[in-house]
């Protein structure tokens, strides 16, 4: 799996079809996988999207290179405007042979109520549990170790992984990835304070994952006070990442490992959030706007705006103020020397004609 | 459960006696549910505790409104002086009927050692186990998947919900809530360097969790070196936290997502810790102070005092330097004038009448 | 357990001939335990390797303490280079005495596909599941509840505790500790964009965990796009840990609790980053760097080099700009005060003797 060979080969030609792309070079080159350009050996493809990687072109061992320019290479190339999207189509043509093949059906060891719904060809792997008037579509896989509360709904085509926790009542849309330790449905974090204790606010809402969203690894949604807490449509999380009761998260956004949403916030559609940031409750983030890794915002973002630092800015703004900052030990000097050499005009006017002008 | 409508209804007279309020309109009003502002539908009843919500207060299509303050409101409102915790216990009415239902005793697929004590009533789901010499006690539920330890003790009418792990020797109070995923006991992370390699120091002190705490999903409180980690009574943590080894954190005390507490840092009682936070070790944080999110504590905070920022500070010196900060850009430029103001005076006092006094 | 007694003594002199110090007083003292300085009674030895810890020397009950100074300890004292290496010796002997023993062989409620090779003496708990093709080496504990999936290898002398999950064709040394809920194995967070959608790249490499690596309850480390993530010999790593696809950190490191590193990063040999730093993708940072607790790193980092702050600086410049930044409102103040006196002395000039150079 590490040396990754697929079960048969492609002629680079081939490959290029399938991608859409133009071959530079010999098309009858013979590919049998697909690795990063420092790990390739001979008889891989693969690819160049970040030019930080060009200086690597000369010395990688692949047998070919896919491309998004017209680069004076040593080796075939297939060229395409978004070569990451051509590799990722080469790379799934080779995934295929190395899927694990889930058994269908459910496994002994596996605890499904009788009154849970199970579609076609699913498969309830080891240890699993599905609880009462449970809904799995068709298709759907839970590898193994999976807690399905009641009354949960679980669409069709989806990839569930062990140790994850679908709480009482969740929705779980279409083609959804859920890693390994996904928490969809705990409680959300409220309490109301009466005199010095914190008495638990219930939460009877509930979480709706919709349709190709994938959650990673030991990330969190919580349901909703009441009503809804929601992802939806596209939108892919990365692992450690946490969802507060009520929040909003629009259509096909991206957000990186350990980031944070406090509760209610609304995030629009093709929202990017970096790794480690924070959103406080109660905000809103317009539609394609970008938050910066480690930012913490705590106001508003307006649509398409991108912002970082804490507390976050624009990042044009942000950016101004880190230079600045950098700067400051040289400005302090200068200010120093600007006292310094002011104390010197002033004490040279007391004594010299504008003296007079001394208080 | 999304739409949630309870298995009754009462009328609006009826809610402000169960909560002390006083109705201001038709207190005949039939209430069957409980929502948001924004998303509550006739026959539903909610409330406002933030102003920022009075906006939605003409627009809401909710039946009552709970609030705290005299508003002139289009609609029926019990007015009363705590309006979130009167929320709370309408909602307390109604989650009562959607609560879920674990059926007690212990499921067939549970392995419960022979030597383990559990109390009257307890619920063991599915694919739990209780390990050798632990105690559970009376009305507790363990709702499935959950892994409790050799010599484990927790107490009465806690609930634990899937794929949380309880290692050996950990001691949970009553009345405790453990979210899915929360891990106690795991080993504290202590290595004594001997040369260029890492020793693990053995963790054989133990974790404490007191009554009424709550701990949020995927949440971590590692076991001791020697002695204790404790959590103490009424404390509640939300997801993704990390608590060190050796770390107290007193009684009620609210800890927001994604905060961490290093090895051996005493948290006094009623501490609030924002999202993100983190708290170094051997700190000392005094009773009813605040850390801001994403704070960074890198030494001792006096009882009663709100720092943020990193390295934390007192939250007014915080705030006095982030707005010092946004205003460099416009230092530099005053900067940049003075000096040119400056030499202009020299340059003048050079050609004049006190150019006597240049070096 | 928490307040520990071995279940034999051994005299002072003893403990002193195995950690290879000098005893300063009464060798014959019996030591039946071990304890924090604060928290020893009579019978307990403690130690002392922070100097913030020496103020309770006089007050501790502990009957001896092992310290690395000559200090006029009031008790006896075993005398030592490196204390808390020699404290972890102490505490090993008494931590052989409350270990649990995990019962060998397969637990009638695990789940163990014919095909995987179990080693020698190995323990598989209750409720774990070992996939098709898996090895297990010799002596190696699965707690119970753990996961493995297909084609994993684990190797001898491991212990694996509950909630684990080890995806297929991860790889997992000697003498490895997972710590509960340890995802291993879990896709990359990878998508390509075309159009609006986000295509999810399979994630088809592998995971490779070295000797004597410890990773912390609920930490992830995620499986390479094509290759492998790696954590090299003897790297200790926290809690809530994130390591993305295609990372490589070397030997003996130390990484704190919700630290994360982007995907494609190398970090060298015995680097320690701090608790809640973030590392960047596509980043080399250098063997024996450090990196501040919060810091954000977005560009390599020299060998030996420490930084700290965001982004990430050389630990002695972000000091420096700390520093300065707290000095600030004094800044803004003295260049109020220039510019007054500068309008002072160019007003004087305008109607003094100088009154000829204004412009």
């Amino acid at each position: 799996m590490q040396k990754f060979l697929g079960a048969r080969s492609y002629r680079l030609y081939e490959l290029a079809e399938l991608v859409g792309g133009i071959v530079d070079g010999d098309g009858q080159t013979l590919i049998r996988g697909v690795a990063g350009i420092r790990e390739a050996e001979p008889g891989e493809i693969t690819f160049i999207a970040n030019p930080k990687y060009e200086e690597f072109l000369g010395v990688t061992r692949a047998s070919a290179v896919i491309t998004g320019r017209a680069l004076t290479a040593p080796k075939p190339v297939i060229r395409i405007d978004n070569p990451y999207y051509a590799y990722l189509q080469v790379l799934n043509l080779f995934a295929a042979d190395v899927a694990v093949r889930y058994p269908r059906g459910v496994h002994e060891s596996a605890v499904v109520d009788p009154s849970a719904n199970l579609g076609q060809n699913v498969a309830v792997g080891p240890l699993c549990h599905v609880g009462k008037n449970a809904r799995v579509g068709d298709n759907t896989t839970l590898v193994g170790g999976v807690f399905v509360g009641e009354a949960v709904e679980i669409g069709s085509d989806c990839l569930v992984y062990p140790h994850v926790t679908i709480r009482e009542g969740t929705v779980v849309g279409n083609r959804v990835i859920l890693q390994p330790g996904v928490v969809l449905g705990a409680d959300g974090f409220g309490y109301a304070k009466n005199g010095a204790t914190h008495h638990k606010v219930p939460q009877i809402g509930r979480v709706v994952i919709e349709d190709e969203v994938e959650l990673g690894a030991n990330s969190c949604v919580d349901r909703a006070t009441t009503g809804e807490t929601r992802v939806k449509r596209g939108t892919k999380i990365d692992n450690l990442i946490q969802i507060a009761h009520n929040v909003t998260v629009g259509e096909n956004c991206v957000i990186a490992a350990q980031a944070g949403i406090s509760g209610s916030t609304e995030v629009g559609n093709h929202v990017v959030i970096g790794g480690q940031a924070g959103v406080g409750g109660h905000i809103v983030i317009g539609d394609r706007a970008m938050v910066g890794a480690q930012a913490g915002v705590t106001k508003d973002v307006r649509p398409a705006t991108v912002v970082s630092g804490y507390p976050a800015r624009e990042h044009d703004v942000a950016k101004r103020l880190f230079a600045h900052t950098a700067m400051l030990p040289g400005l302090f000097k200068r200010v120093k020397e600007l006292e310094r050499r002011l104390r010197e005009l002033e004490e040279g006017g007391r004594h010299g004609p504008s003296a007079t002008n001394d208080r």
